[in-house]
């Protein structure tokens, strides 16, 4: 690491000559896979841009300039070259981030993980350059993948019709987002790529990669070093230059000189241009390149040679929903599955393989999954649609307007719901409960366990005439949860042993455990607690009401925005029955959450067992009288924390 | 109309000769403009695509295969087509719909108004099609304008992919959406324009227009018959053959004879086809052509002769903004305004004129909007996004991720909020108020008149980092509503005139004056009311709490969603301070509003004066004890309606 530990800015890589760069680009990539093998994080994509991320460093003047990041995981070289080499806490409290984060430094803009945004941030910079009189130039990086995302579209369409105004799209092509790119698209990049001069690049490549399949610095020197003559060209321009975006490429996306030579150009044009670089996804990294599924795009802690990964983890949400999906497939041929680009990661890759012709990945395109399983439905067939929580939100309209106003029998299934943690504030799912509310007809559920996973999920797919969704956490699933009684469609998970009771808890999914802590923690305050889980959150349960009648205060913990959420939906049907039972809501406060741990985040807002029962122990107290006419500090206490 | 009361359903049209068809395009036209003057409605679009329509029904067999129509607001000359006549309550309480209803007729699909859909669900018929085995058509038209819309990208991505699944995409190109419509695709479609046959055929239909100004069916069918000899042709395919779809055109969208051999071809495909037709909003009507504005987008009540609004209106919520924007403009550099392809119905029309270089109009493309509205900002300009409320239900995700994630000062101003009611459920601008509560930091402001607006937008743009939020109401504004106090940042628009009030009434927005009216019932019962007006809803504010505690029972009043509103946010504020004072929260109830005017959508919900006040004077006869032990029957009339 001669070179990269002196590198403290991107200035430092001025007066680096061609090898050293070359050099450095070696030992960046030592870097990384040590770096990341020990922490887990985005590996692949990072792999395939050390040469586009040096060559974009030295062409441009960040922070003047505007260097911006796709989706932001691909950044990690990026902050390796403005002064960010301490991995070894990534991803944990107070390490570095995942992503871009402009707490950490000047040169980063996005911080948002949601795919296909940069250019619409490209578009508004460039704009405000134009409109203050500023020269700075704004530089986008977008994957071949996020291209197929409609905000790419829009921003395209919107940067075209501006001619004389300066910005550079870098179309980061390996093919691929988690798994290969699909569609028209990804059809016509194929056509640009297949040209004599990436003909020969690729030949060349996968001929020395045959011949040293080795890790790091010695691979790529002689891969590189074979590829210096090959120069960039002009291909036949296609969709991009119909647009009226100048097209240059297809680069090589590992030669540095040829990236350097392009990106110059691209800087000096004074226009929209389109920089169409190749670049391999984990390249430089056999057990990357050897994985097709997904090229090592997201590890955990790996053995940095073998790259196999060194805790397997049990079951978890995910596969107990993919297992279920297989069965029943089997069971019912109208149901087919729909992934927004990640087949392997919501765990629809089993189902694909069983029924290949009836599951659709429609690439990042959350919308089209949405509208597409409405025309699903309306054709007589049962879409499920797997997703992670956090980015259903770019289909909200969709949910709203086409599946429910249309009375549509589409199932959303919800992954990585509630906190996610480590991957920061735009991973978290914790919207999706409180967004989902509004949306007329639409039923909710929060399985707590694998049984309710399986269950829920078997409830929701004969729901014909409405939206239905069911969210679960993010890792392994927990022990079974029984329950030991039923009231109205809700599971009584605990009675509380007494004809008087105190107080209602009620449990939304995964935090079934806690809830029962909780109740336990309240017993040895002599509080006596019934635990309910609604199992179905919308709508709320008829025999809610007349439950909660029964009791001297309502609490609902939920791993979700307090604002609006399941707390707010039971607070809103006590009142409409004229139920005015004292109610407290407990859940993620209304702010964007720093990466940490889950157990971390969890700490932090409060929503742990003891933090609870703590609370609700000071409201019975109130309720009691206990503290009347006292210091108001113990009543103050039964506020939920709020930031 | 000889013709046009003799068809009943589609295949009337099959027995029709070609010359006979002209004939019924000519009544068909005669009819549009009679009736559309005397309801108001959709003009424009549906004078473009009356030979398309005609032609489709032709050559398709709705409702087996699927015919379905973008945005759906050109649909009048389907509904004529397929049994539907009696256009005399149009968009009226029980009367035709504007767009689409699967309750109307058996040859309607797509309910929902929000633009772009339709590809997406011709991609879901399609797929269902396929996998059931069935060989049925899907059909879909699209305007160029709404091309422009990233769902279209996503769905064309995919539909590209699948070779050798039918589905026809009729694009009608009229250059427009409301205005010509913009960015590189129109370039595009503009270089496919450029061709021989389409000269000619625009050089002689400007030149017969000239000789022949008048309405319906003499110009039709002079017209129609210097056309015969054109055929239709093969133009250099562009961007949609290198996505890999075959393209047809362009056709003469006036020519029914081309129009169905193209169609007729299109059909017999077995892949996926566009059809580019070339028509013109406002096709045979003088006034509508010679508004370069919108074409007669949609009109109110005409003169069908000259087209000159029969009833002018009085100030609008929508020019109040407008003419504020440019006063704003005036005294701030920074301030830049953006519309989604809607300048003139949001009144940017005015600010464009002053500041043509400040205004963006990015297409119908809501999320390039607001993640272009985050990169204006983050260059230091202040960006002023204006749209329709439920229109911002697309770029929820970006208000979220993009804008307030990353604490850019962006002021979203949403025309057309709370129940506008003719135009169907998804006009009504009933979500903002309830989706926008989650998003951390972001202020939202609910003016309740002209004074306010001003002096709510003035506020929202001095907001430099968080989103901001003015929602105001669709059409006339009233008179001034003046404070009489202040408490905290509330305006107190009523004193309860006593020292023990019973009622807070909390009012949004434009229901100051019925919340005002409110009072004055419940005065006569001898409640005594505190009315204030939080004017920002958004957070609430710190006075609401102590305020509440002063009163026997909160009622809070809105125009949005009961479910996850103010009222939730006021009784979650409320519940956080430990008050727990019984809290009463009226609004929309959560379903999808029939079409309807404003006032009979309000009185069938419940949201009128005496409603609220009946049912406020029965939860206080509860507290007083009036009832205890009697019959629940008028305890039961304090729920709020809902459906």
């Amino acid at each position: 690491m001669a070179l990269l530990t002196r590198i403290t800015g991107p200035r430092d890589l001025d007066r680096l000559t061609l090898e050293q760069l070359d050099q450095l680009a070696g030992e960046i990539r030592t870097f990384l896979v040590d770096a990341v093998s020990k922490t887990g994080g985005h590996l692949g994509p990072n792999l395939g841009v050390v040469e586009l991320t040096i060559a974009l460093h030295r062409v441009f003047e960040s922070p003047k300039d505007r260097v911006l990041w796709d989706t932001g995981h691909q950044s990690y070289v990026h902050k390796l070259l403005t002064g960010r080499q301490d991995f070894s806490r990534l991803k944990m409290k107070g390490g570095l981030s995942g992503y871009p984060a402009q707490a950490e430094s000047e040169h980063d803009v996005i911080e948002n993980s949601h795919a296909s945004t940069v250019l619409g941030w490209a578009d508004g910079l460039a704009k405000a350059n134009e409109v203050l009189g500023r020269n700075d130039h704004v530089v986008a990086v977008i994957g071949d993948g996020a291209l197929t995302g409609g905000m790419a579209w829009e921003a395209l369409n919107n940067i075209a019709d501006a001619k004389d105004r300066p910005l550079v799209i870098v179309v980061n092509d390996n093919e691929r987002s988690y798994a290969p790119t699909i569609g028209g698209l990804a059809n016509h990049l194929a056509t640009l790529r297949t040209t004599d001069g990436y003909e020969r690049f690729l030949a060349r490549g996968k001929d020395l990669l045959e011949r040293t399949p080795v890790v790091g610095k010695p691979l790529y020197e002689t891969l590189h070093g074979a590829k210096k003559g090959l120069k960039d060209f002009i291909a036949p321009q296609g969709m991009f230059e119909d647009l009226g975006l100048k097209y240059v490429g297809p680069i090589d996306g590992h030669d540095i000189e040829a990236l350097e030579s392009a990106l110059t150009r691209a800087k000096r044009f004074g226009g929209p241009v389109i920089v169409h670089c190749l670049t391999e996804k984990g390249r430089g990294y056999q057990p990357a390149l050897q994985d097709e599924a997904d090229r090592f795009h997201a590890v955990g802690k790996i053995h940095p040679d073998t790259g196999l990964p060194i805790a397997s983890s049990g079951a978890d949400w995910t596969s107990v929903f993919g297992d279920e999906m297989v069965a029943l497939g089997k069971e019912r041929e109208d149901i087919v599955a729909i992934t927004a680009a990640m087949l392997q990661p919501v765990g629809l890759d089993r189902f694909a393989k069983v029924f290949p012709k009836r599951v659709y990945d429609v690439g990042i395109a959350e919308q089209h999954a949405a509208v597409s399983a409405a025309g699903l439905a309306t054709g007589g067939l049962h879409p499920v649609f797997a997703v992670y929580a956090t980015f259903l939100n770019r289909a909200f309209d969709q949910v709203l307007m086409d599946v429910a106003l249309h009375k549509c029998g589409v199932t959303f299934v919800l992954d990585r719901a509630g906190v996610t943690g480590t991957d920061g504030a735009s991973h978290n799912g914790m919207w999706d409960m409180s967004i989902l509310q509004v949306v007329p007809g639409l039923r909710l559920a929060a399985p707590r366990d694998a049984d309710q996973v399986r269950a829920q999920l078997r409830e929701a797919v004969e729901v014909k005439d409405a939206p239905t969704v069911v969210r679960f956490s993010k890792g392994a699933v927990g022990p079974a949860v029984p329950a030991v009684g039923r009231i109205g469609g809700m599971d009584v998970l605990r009675e509380p042993g007494t004809d008087t009771p105190d107080v209602l808890l009620v449990s939304v999914g995964a935090l079934a455990p806690m809830c029962l802590e909780i109740a336990s923690l309240l017993d040895r305050q002599g509080i006596s607690t019934t635990v309910v889980d609604p199992r179905w959150v919308k709508p709320v349960d008829e025999a809610m009401a007349p439950l909660a009648e029964q009791h001297r205060v309502v609490v609902t913990v939920e791993d979700n925005s307090r604002v609006g959420g399941v707390g707010s939906a039971v607070a809103q049907a006590l009142r409409d029955a004229g139920v005015d039972v004292p109610l407290r809501d407990f859940g993620i406060p209304p702010r964007f959450l720093d990466h940490a741990s889950r157990a971390e985040v969890m700490a932090e807002i409060g929503l742990t067992a003891p933090d609870i029962a703590r609370q609700v122990t000071g409201l019975v107290a109130k309720l009691d009288g206990r503290f009347e006419g006292t210091d108001a500090q113990t009543v103050d206490a039964v506020q939920p924390a709020r930031d």
